[in-house]
């Protein structure tokens, strides 16, 4: 894939190419299936425990019979988290404070295995995978321990300057939607039965901003925090580029691909297709934070019933995190002031996650045990 | 040991015998080492991540390698939950809705792996034992799957009903207290470097209540919850009984084997001891909910730096447990409307705990790899 910088968008919607990946996903992703929720919810009743004791990873365990038809449902495992990494044209309004080849360097440190996600990951049973999907200044010599440890399915090197045009064309965000939807249908014929997003692209949190504003009608002042650090200043002029950007391209929610090339990043509009690939496949993924969720919403958008194959990992510290979430109506596991990204929170809620569905799996039941007061 | 209810209690407050387990336990206990919680968090400040991006996991880490002494601290692994079962002569009055049998009958579900923290543990890599400390009703038959999954610590065949008198001896407290020890440094010697604490008995959130309120100083309904599922004319009768306990025995916090004879269970007795063997042992413990921390602010009473070698595992929706953990100056790290009891939140948290260790001795340093912005 050739990148192509500087292109006009096509601006008018349009449907997703009839027969191709996308189209072909969208269209396999039917709704989850009530028999199987109320199936798990009535065996959740006859475990030997208070009634709802196990909180929400009981309503994680129905949720999860549901997508996969099944009462109990499979166990969610082997696990692979795709961390999408993309740079972010919007880099120039000085939105961060860290420099933009710390994209390109980081993903040379997952490669080496020596970010947070490989240590969560290695520790929670999670293979990492790294998809390059638009980095703007790659490393000749990216070192790959593993092979298969770095996809590369680079649509463009970064995004434009979304403040002044379209973050990329159409074209480009339907590839990179399909590079999604490429890598979780890799991962799903590798064997892998549960799906975790990761990402990394300095600048990242601008443009999920951006989207959840446009998806969620809140104020882009709302949804906009202070990313990986920065200070008071830096976020005031990060909203005013938000305003700047919605003011510029009025994005239509209605038009989800028209958001994404608008306001959109690469590693975002590849998220959604992931999302919309494990739906397809009613394979359950664990989103970590505003980056994923802000692309869940993009997924949503796309199709409604692929939320029922997102579990939310966890709740990030960033305000439109939060927003997002409600507006998915997904309640988070792990809420423990992360704001790291990587796929940390997901990865961190994974053992959560398969506990959830080995004990609707493994419990006992008040009749086939002695245990009074079912 | 055979049980000896209805005995007087020793009213007067006197030093656990000079020589004994306890008095060793204590004199054993000093606090964590302000060096290596240094060296952990400058550690933690060079690693590949914005700084405090890790939230909690980063409290987490620092704290372990203040208890061992070491930075980065040894992974905590392998690990072993230890649940507790004692009954209480408060049932009596009427406190919850479940049959008294239940304590033995879960007590059968535990030792034939059908309850929830069979199945959490096997999930999250711990070992389950269970120890008897004072089940009302023991059954002769109760299966045992695994050798020494059953320890006999009966003190007695539950607690008197203190709304009547003390629930037990001194001297029954201390024995309890002892066999709490004695269960942490058994599976200390057995290779267990993480302890979790479980626990098992029918009303046993009442005495947690007492325990609470005597040591916080908090009102009994603030402390007071709903248990394992009671209504509002049972909480209220729940918090009577607590009100004329405390108004009987005016237990005093700065007698801490006083306030457990007086109000206390033998589960809670045991479960201080257990924090107070790892803590002398310097091997982190785990705290499972209310019941847990009631009893960590017994063993807190005893020695102010057993509360090092403390981690808070779950926030449960019993209010008393929030009360606790902030006079603990604990941080609870899941939150997922659990309250389930029997380890269940400490086994979840198992794995965060395990992750942010690895995370504090896995990760690339700033220096060591070519990322910017260290």
């Amino acid at each position: 894939m050739t990148p192509s910088p500087g292109s006009d968008p096509v601006r008018s919607p349009a449907p997703a190419t009839p027969g191709g990946l996308l189209a072909r996903t969208l269209a396999a992703i039917t709704p989850a299936d009530p028999e199987a929720y109320a199936a798990a919810e009535d065996r959740q009743s006859r475990l030997t425990k208070p009634p709802g004791s196990l909180g929400l990873l009981e309503q994680v365990s129905v949720r999860l019979a549901a997508l996969s038809g099944q009462c109990p449902p499979p166990m969610p495992e082997p696990a692979a988290v795709a961390v999408f990494a993309a740079d972010h044209g919007v880099y120039a309004q000085g939105v961060t404070v860290w420099p933009q080849e710390v994209t390109t360097q980081m993903v040379a440190n997952f490669l080496a295995s020596g970010a947070a996600v490989n240590a969560l990951a290695a520790e929670n049973g999670a293979r990492v995978v790294v998809v390059d999907v638009g980095v703007a200044t790659p490393a000749p010599d990216w070192p790959v321990a593993a092979p298969d440890a770095l996809l590369r399915r680079r649509v463009r090197n970064g995004t434009a300057d979304f403040t002044e045009g379209p973050a990329m064309t159409r074209q480009e965000a339907t590839r990179a939607l399909e590079a999604g939807i490429e890598v979780a249908e890799h991962l799903i014929a590798d064997g892998h039965r549960c799906l975790l997003t990761g990402d990394m692209g300095i600048a990242n949190t601008t443009p999920s901003s951006a989207l959840i504003a446009t998806f969620t009608g809140a104020d882009p002042v709302a949804v906009t925090g202070h990313g990986a650090g920065i200070d008071d200043l830096t976020h005031r002029r990060k909203v005013d580029v938000i305003r700047k950007a919605l003011a510029l391209h009025t994005p239509d929610p209605a038009d989800p691909v028209g958001v994404l090339a608008a306001v959109g990043g690469l590693e975002h509009a590849a998220l959604a297709g992931f999302v919309l690939g494990a739906a397809a496949h009613r394979v359950p993924v664990i989103l970590d934070g505003v980056i994923a969720t802000s692309a869940a919403l993009v997924a949503a958008a796309l199709s409604p019933a692929s939320v029922d194959a997102c579990i939310a990992g966890h709740r990030s510290v960033e305000p439109g995190h939060t927003t997002a979430l409600r507006h998915l109506g997904l309640d988070p596991l792990v809420d423990l002031g992360l704001r790291l990204g990587e796929g940390t929170g997901a990865v961190l809620a994974l053992p959560l996650v398969r506990s959830a569905v080995r004990a609707l799996r493994e419990m006992a039941t008040f009749e086939s045990t002695g245990v009074a007061g079912g």
